[in-house]
């Protein structure tokens, strides 16, 4: 522990990354926009290369873009590496932090290593996952780390802009089919840590320097219709009206009350609407809700779609229409290694920073690495809660905590 | 009274042309599709000439379409004339009856007094309004008889599939130019009387026979925006949210209690909400309502107005967002003359027919007659309250019932 203790990242090299990677894919308003496989994400790569030569590291790509850094030439034993990184994708007008932070850091947690050369019983390397961001796939990079994509399903993705990703792949240079053969056993790594912003304001409002993430939300969609009758907005009075936007607004002005009213860590959001037929002057037939709702908890993640049921149900039964709810996805909550998390947590108070567990809102490559080996995360503020925006921001020295904890928990794992 | 009591209109007679305008225009469905200047609008004049010819009747088109009929060679003194009419355009895939009834029904007055020739000290006329539905202009034909329009604003007219109304005039063999030269004085009419459907639920709900129209509402439009703070949907805890769907939603809950709070005669209604940035994954920033709120009384919309904006800011207020209102339109209501409204209703109850008052929730081109001259309205039941669609329908007894207060009516104001 003392050894580990001494290191320190560089927080000015880290600085000097991430105000370059700013540049790969700057757009006018301040962000960044650097989709994979784009000019920019080659960019970035040239960049890595060339980070990687400098500090005598070796590079490797699979077949899906996904990167693997290691200092080969340090005296390390042949076994499992412990494996730490991000992303570098973004999304479009995304911000400077949003998976850099993660992967910068963890690059210069290889950086550090190389320099100090400190005894430990297995190798370190950097994981950059390709796609995080899903324009291809949600998590493509790592998901293709878990089960192999087959060339059928290969062949199926597409971007958001109606482009193939094997044409990606190809324009590249890469051979797409090698895109088949990316799956890694639970041998191949020991454990993976990822740092990250925590894309919310729950650090920035309670001033913790660091989260320790307990498990990364369930997430599950659905399509709430009421359905009413359409009438003309003059001629029916109020009295004889079967109106659905009454009663989804009744239910909207609850979301909050059945979220709460179910666990303090459930959410519940609408931000997608549908009317039919839509016109100013006729009482809709058809108020549709797009509900998105999540919970670490997959028990509770049930009882709060019971509770979306019942309460939409109630606001049907006051207003004279019909309610029905369809499920349209779920996703399972991801718990995340106690192990590493104590140990997260036990580094993170030695280094007299203020400690919190928070669960994941979003999604990360880190759920999917937990189905391969034990995974933690690490969080640091993110201003305003503000993300997936030009907006982004966390401070150097929030960042220059969050990788001193990756360090020190990736070398106290690389120990073991 | 005697006399005029004992004249009956034809149901034969006018079901016969109902029947027959059903098939201009008709659409799959079984709707009807008669925009004013349209092959199905030609046909309509087409065959309206016909019977003109057919019963000894004059029709004359004024330049923007207006239709008028009298007998002229009846023996008739030289005095303003007792107007009766309505409308026989459609909306796209509207209904059998909406204009219909009240011009059939007006055209059967006249085959019925040129046939009885009762003695009348003032001459009847049959008026058939270009475009009541709108296409170029919101109640065109009417308003271009109240107010000349200038050329430039003819100039500037489109219908929704973007033709200018001037081509549209030209394609009927017309000058547009006579378009310019349409309104009459008070001096041309002296009283006008449209019998029409109710297009709402209120007469057959309460099994009413006739409604005598007390004044067409006023209709008041805007914005109600609900502005707050754009998140994460996963990393956003609900009691960090500032969420404008939340708001908007319990302000929706409240439409009818805002309404009838107000008055009985109120409606309010939202029918179309613009939210963004609408994905939904995201807490919107910003949930838009495009209300729609009519009454008969001036005061009470203004009431309703104040109501609106109040209701807003509590919801705003309590969900910690910001609300601001923005009036896109105001018409003020048009009561109907009290004089034919006594009358219509002493000849309704002379024909045992059951008898209410009924405000207008939508506009008609009698909202322009009463700034020319006395005006009034019969309403009879639409089932379902249903119109502008093919399921608009009114029994053939109910029009029969209607067609003879309209023809009572007019015979005792062509008597004064």
């Amino acid at each position: 522990m003392s050894k580990a203790a001494a290191l320190n990242v560089s927080i000015e090299r880290i600085q000097r990354d991430i105000e370059h990677l700013a540049t790969l894919g700057q757009t006018p308003s301040g962000g960044v926009s650097r989709t994979s496989f784009s000019s920019a994400d080659k960019q970035m790569r040239q960049w890595l290369h060339g980070q990687c030569q400098e500090h005598g590291l070796t590079m490797r790509t699979d077949g899906i873009g996904n990167i693997f850094i290691r200092a080969e030439g340090m005296n390390v034993p042949k076994a499992a590496p412990v494996c730490a990184g991000s992303h570098l994708d973004s999304v479009p007008e995304g911000g400077r932090y949003d998976g850099i932070v993660g992967s910068v850091a963890a690059l210069e947690v290889l950086r550090v290593l190389g320099q100090a050369a400190p005894a430990l019983q297995r190798p370190v390397e950097v994981v950059i996952f390709a796609d995080e961001e899903g324009n291809y796939h949600h998590l493509l990079g790592s998901t293709a780390l878990v089960d192999n994509f087959t060339w059928e399903e290969l062949q199926q993705l597409r971007g958001r802009e109606g482009d193939l990703l094997v044409d990606a792949l190809s324009a590249m240079d890469w051979d797409p089919r090698h895109a088949t053969r990316t799956a890694l056993s639970s041998h191949d790594v020991h454990a993976f840590v990822e740092l990250h912003i925590e894309q919310g304001p729950v650090l920035e409002e309670s001033h913790t320097d660091i989260g320790i993430v307990t498990s990364i939300v369930g997430l599950a969609g659905g399509q709430l219709d009421f359905v009413g009758s359409q009438d003309h907005a003059g001629t029916t009075p109020m009295r004889l009206r079967r109106d659905p936007m009454q009663a989804a607004g009744s239910f909207l002005g609850q979301l909050a009350r059945i979220a709460s009213g179910t666990s303090s860590t459930a959410v519940l959001t609408c931000g997608l609407m549908e009317i039919e037929p839509g016109g100013t002057n006729v009482v809709p037939r058809l108020a549709r809700l797009h509900l998105d709702f999540r919970d670490p908890d997959p028990d509770v993640l049930s009882q709060l779609e019971q509770r979306i049921i019942d309460c939409a149900s109630n606001a049907a039964n006051q207003y004279g229409v019909e309610a029905s709810f369809r499920r349209m996805s779920v996703t399972a909550p991801v718990p995340l290694d106690p192990h590493i998390r104590a140990l997260l947590r036990e580094v993170a108070l030695g280094r007299n920073l203020s400690v919190t567990d928070i669960p994941s809102g979003a999604g990360h490559d880190a759920q999917n690495m937990a189905r391969l080996t034990p995974t933690a995360m690490i969080f640091i503020p993110s201003a305003g809660g503000k993300s997936h925006s030009p907006q982004e921001h966390s401070s150097w020295q929030d960042i220059e905590h969050g990788a001193n904890v990756l360090l020190d928990g990736v070398v106290r794992l690389a120990q073991a």
